[in-house]
């Protein structure tokens, strides 16, 4: 016999037995939440031409994708993000329709990286995206849908971090800063790096009131109180307008009940170009990336030809499986398989044993008919 | 913008709106079928070392494999096929546990396959595996399994053909034809090809009593009773065995009150060298392919190390959907959702609206709420 035969590829894995019965329970008590929120159910082939998720339309980077030819010898792509496919789908099937849709999804998404951080290669995501609504109110559901999508999860313990991208290019536009610059800086920012974020900007000359203003969206804010802070920082309309949106959106959490979860960082600023609004990511301890995250992205359809506003959320199952089961909040399946016995060497034995399970088949019960040893 | 952008891949497709509706309540409704004979969740990674599907392992053809690399450059493959992975699985995680265990599946399976024949290069798949029992008894419950699911599933019309490829076997052995002859012979019964096959034996110089038997396998019968035609054609025991196994089989049928559904096609062979015993297929009008098969593979788990007998089968998911549809079959769910409006420039009607989304929701209605056009 092989031993190698028996390997899986590095970052990928098998589910069986009460793991995956536990994961399947927290799956469907996920779905069952955004269905309550009138999300329908939505599938994308597993791999899609290449060009779908360019630099442009898709969070992941190109460099991590698993890619692949067809007969025909162009080049296919295991989807490394569920967004960009939804997209297209809803651009193809509604191209003209200004009904805001909902659409959840469930599946894998593929990652050709490096195991060495412990992230796996193949892994399971849910998620929902609602296109067509532009609104604040749509902002609000998202978020509140995380948070209540976690805390029937079971998680007890997690955060919602709240950013908004137009704060951060309305600080940009008002210090006057070069698009290279504003780039290096976004990068810093987003890696909390704030000393390098500080010299860069002193190394432009910057007058130290912007390199204040800049350097202060690096901060972390409890509530919504803190946010008149950074307003009255901020002396160009974009910036004004992000925050008062954040603070009408923290109203309509209110209302939710959810703000308890909340806290507001605008340094989170994501991927560029990617997110055109707010931002949001929900964290919990002992799992180093987040295990839900998601924000605005107006400009997504638009590149797939439809003129739409869009915002949308993942949830990482796998992650949020590891959260829960270390503090021991895994939704616990029950075996509850009944065990019908019969005897090889009796033919009457069997009939009788059959007729058996089935009466309790009948009933409802999974039994196992299986013979006695 | 561009329209190429619009377009997926040949061969795979999206799936939303009442057509998926309709497609997971089918899935919802075979697994719980599954679940009711005490078969429990297993998943297997979606890609997996290419020498998994090895030929000796996998029915699928080798050259309709999606092959890729890992950073590694270990060549990867998108399973074609569930067999091998939930093999090489249990033969990995139960190594030497003689218990027979019941696993079921249901994900998605891939062929790199011109789409000229319309056939889908992404397939969805739902299936069991009985791991640990060689008694004809597992082999009655996977076929009476077969005709339940597709019963419940609400499919009238079909029929379960039932072969045994070691009555073949026997018939090679009896009349002394050499390997490559038996193996011509099989493509040739296969593909119900008699005359090519009585032109073959009768060049070898074969007995016309060795033709004879050898092309009667090559017909099918209706029920248990012709079986007898056959059993006293053979004058080899493995033969004879072969088809007292049959009769065996019919037996637990008739217990099962599936044998409506049954007929027998000892022509049915299948690929060489995998199957090992029965063999069934379940057909259906306006579906080219049987939307069921399955068999037993007693010597695929002792590839991966595991001395274990091994019985399953495959629902393929979009066949039977389309089999279904065309006879107005499909089970067709109902949109219950509710929908709740608000007025965008008013916070009071948002909040009375989201007061009254909520408490709907807590019902257990599924609601949408926003905003009034």
């Amino acid at each position: 016999m092989n031993y190698n035969l028996l390997h899986t590829p590095d970052g990928v894995k098998d589910y069986y037995g009460k793991e995956y019965a536990s994961r399947r329970l927290l799956e469907k008590c996920l779905h069952r939440k955004l269905l309550s929120f009138g999300f329908e159910d939505i599938r994308t082939p597993s791999f899609e031409y290449f060009e779908i998720f360019s630099d442009e339309a898709s969070r992941a980077d190109s460099s991590e994708l698993y890619k692949f030819f067809d007969k025909e010898n162009r080049t296919l792509v295991l989807r490394p993000d569920f967004t960009p496919s939804i997209a297209r789908c809803v651009a193809k099937y509604f191209p003209e329709d200004p009904t805001p849709r909902r659409f959840s999804y469930h599946g894998n998404v593929f990652t050709n990286t490096s195991t060495l951080q412990g992230k796996l290669c193949e892994e399971t995501q849910m998620g929902a995206e609602l296109i067509g609504d532009g609104s604040v109110q749509a902002d609000a559901e998202m978020i509140a849908l995380v948070a209540e999508a976690l805390s029937e999860a079971g998680l007890k313990e997690f955060q919602i971090s709240i950013g908004e991208v137009d704060y951060f290019k309305g600080l940009c536009e008002e210090a006057g800063l070069d698009p290279q610059t504003e780039d290096k800086l976004r990068e810093y920012i987003t890696g909390k790096n704030i000393f390098a974020a500080q010299e860069l900007l002193e190394s432009r000359g910057l007058p130290e009131e912007h390199v204040r203003k800049l350097l202060e969206i690096g901060n972390s804010f409890e509530d919504h109180g803190d946010l008149s802070v950074l307003k009255q920082n901020a002396a160009n309309e974009r910036s004004v307008k992000a925050i008062e949106r954040l603070e009408h959106l923290y109203g309509i959490l209110e209302h939710y009940g959810v703000t308890d979860r909340i806290s507001f960082d605008l340094g989170m600023l994501g991927k560029h170009g990617y997110y055109t609004g707010v931002i949001f990511k929900a964290f919990t301890y002992g799992v180093g990336r987040p295990v839900a995250s998601g924000g605005r992205y107006d400009s997504l359809l638009p590149l797939f030809g439809k003129n739409a506003p869009a915002i949308g959320f993942v949830l990482r199952i796998d992650d949020l499986a590891e959260a829960l089961n270390r503090v021991k909040s895994l939704p616990c399946p029950k075996d509850d398989r009944v065990i019908v016995f019969y005897d090889t060497h009796d033919d009457d034995s069997y009939g009788k044993a059959l007729a058996e399970a089935q009466k309790l088949r009948s009933e409802g019960k999974n039994v196992i008919l299986t013979p006695a040893t």
